[in-house]
């Protein structure tokens, strides 16, 4: 299956470790939860507000779920590129990233990650208005480095 | 949110550790996925078939997708555990197991993992008889032992 | 190789998680230092202070050194033991564990770990008296459950 | 404390994951197992050799021993170094590589590792010839890339 037509918001290459496999021979399925939040930090790198930075101002943003679609496996030593589809405001609470994995031309798995902003006491919270800036940034690529 | 009033097929208890938390403090979202399958690893070995004599009969049993719900966060020394609520065959390649991870009455997450067998190349198979019959078995509780 | 004539000061039983194996068919490397740290967090759970309650207290204790010899694989289903075998003070600062692991009557591994504790900006600092006391009471047997 | 004065025979930058670090909120000292590999890894493929080959030719290279001494943390989104600052052949049988693990002129990390030859029965063998001169070739720079 190739990958979408849709043009990725953001691509980030991995390049698979060997303790990322598993004795099937392939990365172990919980890996792809830990290459979709390295596109991520790379995303936030990016737009030059590093997610560590965000953290430090006090802001805790944890993800609320996680989907995966597992279609091809992925070796030891392959270089694989995490796409970033989109980025979309779900009301006022949360917002979720969409994601393509793949290798090449071929399409190993697709995802969603939803996050919410979180208080002290990791209750949700509004997300705040310069983030729905921000994301409004990414989303038309303004925020972005040119390709 | 307490967990749900359904009973579970099997559970399984699993400690926190400290390697599994993050810089925010909780449990990473990755381990998650970890954590399913170790409860699938027991129940597995509970019915006297554990996985590993599966993979060395040829059976390869990939996840083809992973689905996680986040509620609250778990913590370092936590004993949670791992409810298999259901485990359904939906038609005849794919299965799929339903999951309540809890901490006490404290609902924690709620998960869904699907899952097929595949050939050496890793292209789907039917689900071999004597497996229809085992979750069979699984289901009823015919198969697991007494609590 | 059987596992030294020494008897331990303290043993933890871990079942090997599929997510730990990797493509050659074995336990990761990597995995047998998260399994000293669950060996030693079973340790301070059984003289009545986890670790967790050390560090709400203030106390900061890392790692500085890790020292594993790999005699043998471990693999996926395996019920293998972390046998602490010794816990010395080298000096006012740093103190050491020393670990078997093994499987049945064989070694698979040996194992040494250094630790300090720490101030708030991670400089070592002297081993806290009551630490000391805490140590003497573990290497005595009297902090621990009767066997 | 800096870096040694000696140079490395190869150096690979990793960014620092998210997932990587505890709740200390530092990278997990187990984390570093994985480091080293990754630069090892990078090694073979900068000479041209891909260890994935070399499994594929029916080599297998396990891990006999880790040493790792930790001298400061790394933190979440650091982009640290791992410089292979020598790789010896210990006799016929083990060799073994040593590392400085560092971020810009601060040195992190000390770590060796070494490793054997073994059938598939991991029973350890000699070091086949070829290897012998692989290392060799490592050692002179003649393999490496110019930097």
């Amino acid at each position: 299956m190739p990958s979408s037509k849709r043009s990725a918001l953001f691509s980030h290459d991995i390049k698979v470790r060997y303790a990322e496999t598993d004795q099937m021979g392939i990365v172990h399925h919980s890996v792809y939860v830990v290459y979709l939040e390295a596109a991520r930090t790379e995303l936030w790198d990016a737009i030059g507000y590093p997610y560590a930075k965000l953290e430090k101002e006090g802001f805790i943003v944890p993800v609320v779920s996680v989907f995966i679609k597992y279609l091809k496996p992925a070796y030891y030593g392959d270089i694989i590129t995490v796409d970033i589809m989109d980025l979309v405001v779900d009301g006022r609470i949360r917002f979720h990233y969409e994601y393509e994995i793949t290798r090449g031309n071929e399409l190993l798995a697709t995802a969603k990650t939803e996050h919410v902003f979180v208080n002290e006491k990791f209750r949700p919270i509004r997300i705040p208005e310069k983030f729905l800036k921000i994301i409004e940034g990414i989303k038309s690529g303004e925020l972005l480095p040119k390709k």
